[in-house]
């Protein structure tokens, strides 16, 4: 839900003006990205998203991400790739603010994804993961392991007014992660927040992935397991073990999973619970009262976290190991 | 900036199937209207507006709201048709709220009009009036001077807050509006809210009038002071006297304005004036606090009341009586 910074029709012609797309026809605010503003923008060339980089995006971290989008869609990953400006900057300066123009994607976000998504979205993941093989930019997780104990720490003692058990309950965890997180995984540029959300499909097709803004250098076998948290649970809290199926299934007809990924995949699947965990709590307790943007239910990640403590081993998710 | 209501893909997909439009390709939601929940949907036929009412439409006026844009469009006015669906109705419901698809039209909305799209927009107010006089539907003006009383009621003491002197003031204003308002002017369909947000311009030329979801049976000259306080004062508060002349002369060019209509002006602009003002009230003294929605500065409609009120003819804004 997001248009966080007017640009006047002025603004925006002259945008344009700075790209070889031709000329501006239509530009609407879109209800999309929590921490960008966006438009869809019509030109007599096509169609376009504009994103304004709001404050949760570090403009240094623009040619990582963008680069990464155009070398993803020049393999022929459903990515859209960034237009260039007639200079050939992949993004200019407006209002103070970073901007990119962006390919337009058809397709919709699916909010209760059936099977036949799920494995679609598995392959769609291994796809980026080899295509990503030969990306040369590197990105630190910001959001990863390293940065839980900060994140905690920025909930603070609050978060016990959540439940009251939380704390130890988060501090024994984290500590049993830290212990044991595996090092000598694969490593590459994974999306790292692929939600339902960030994925436009056409029926059981994947279109698009998007918003690769969280995107870095991390585990393959974790961005799996953030697929497996955020697409194979019920609106009610199961676990679908059919959708986790497709997905690592299909994953895994792409990219071959090694035994150490694949025993290490319930533990992976405790750390991103964790840190989604962590950042709605942080989300949750900061949100300004009232505020029309509704912070999402961190228990949701408390719950699947406590799923995964009790998994001994992949055929808990429907696959051999 | 609106989108009230969760609509799933499969929500989409199953209304979409109930018109023949081809099959959903995308969806968006738009951060357009302020009651209303929007998306610029595309289909493989073409791209439309679905518009969901929330509650500040009565769905008893949507057959009033959509066979207007029916009439406006059939008569060449650049208003967005209602599409229908298979069985002919002009909306349906959907989660209990009623939806209708629309026809895209191109265009940006303007912040800072020039007086050349003044101009344009004069024109094609008088355009809507000549289209709509054969128009069977009425509607009375629910936000006319009748509902100015409960309004500035609705307000309460709590108008006193922003300046104290306001309450006598408005009472005052109030008083000599309901003593000196016009009864015989020509009558007929009008917008009721023609502001820079409800016209999609192409350069100078009006692409699109939308939002006709204050139109109603009123005096067309209200119509018209409606946008000379919409379009002709600058973002400092000064009145603009040459886009008051290219709107007053380019509408007038279309529509004689008779000498009854051009002496009432200066009260139309005034009662108008105080219309926006109490309702910008009310949302400025009823909005949730740290609401994501910042209501529109209610003082800046006080203050162009004031500026109409030392109006003696229609000579102050540019034109001959």
């Amino acid at each position: 839900m997001a248009v966080y910074t007017n640009l006047t029709a002025d603004d925006l012609a002259g945008l344009i003006a700075e790209y070889d797309v031709g000329e501006l026809v239509s530009a609407k605010g879109i209800a999309e990205g929590v921490s960008n503003s966006n438009w869809l923008v019509e030109t007599t060339a096509g169609r376009f998203i504009l994103t304004m980089y709001e404050h949760r995006v570090d403009e240094s971290d623009l040619p990582f991400f963008l680069s990464l989008l155009d070398h993803l869609s020049a393999r022929g990953s459903p990515v859209p790739r960034t237009i260039h400006d007639r200079a050939g900057a992949p993004y200019r300066t407006i209002r103070g603010k970073a901007v990119a123009l962006i390919e337009f994607l058809p397709g919709v976000s699916i909010d209760t994804p059936r099977p036949a998504q799920a494995r679609a979205v598995g392959e769609a993941l291994a796809g980026i993961h080899l295509a990503a093989a030969d990306f040369p930019g590197e990105r630190e997780n910001s959001m990863g392991l390293a940065a839980w104990r900060d994140l905690l720490a920025d909930c603070g003692e609050r978060l016990g007014e959540i439940d009251s058990a939380l704390p130890g309950l988060v501090a024994r965890e984290l500590d049993f992660l830290d212990a044991g997180w595996p090092r000598d995984l694969p490593r590459s540029v994974i999306h790292a927040d692929l939600f339902p959300d960030n994925v436009l499909m056409l029926g059981n097709r994947v279109s698009g992935l998007i918003d690769f803004y969280f995107a870095c250098t991390d585990m393959l076998a974790y961005d799996l397991s953030i697929c497996l948290n955020a697409w194979c649970f019920e609106p009610d809290g199961a676990f679908n073990v059919t959708k986790a199926r497709a997905l690592l299934a299909s994953y895994r007809a792409e990219r071959a999973l090694s035994p150490a990924e694949l025993a290490a995949l319930p533990l992976l699947a405790r750390g991103n619970a964790l840190r989604f965990l962590l950042t709605r709590l942080y989300d949750w307790l900061n949100h300004p009262p009232g505020a029309f943007v509704r912070p999402k239910d961190p228990l949701e990640y408390w719950r699947k976290l406590r799923f995964h403590q009790h998994v001994a081993g992949v055929a808990a998710y429907g696959i051999d190991p």
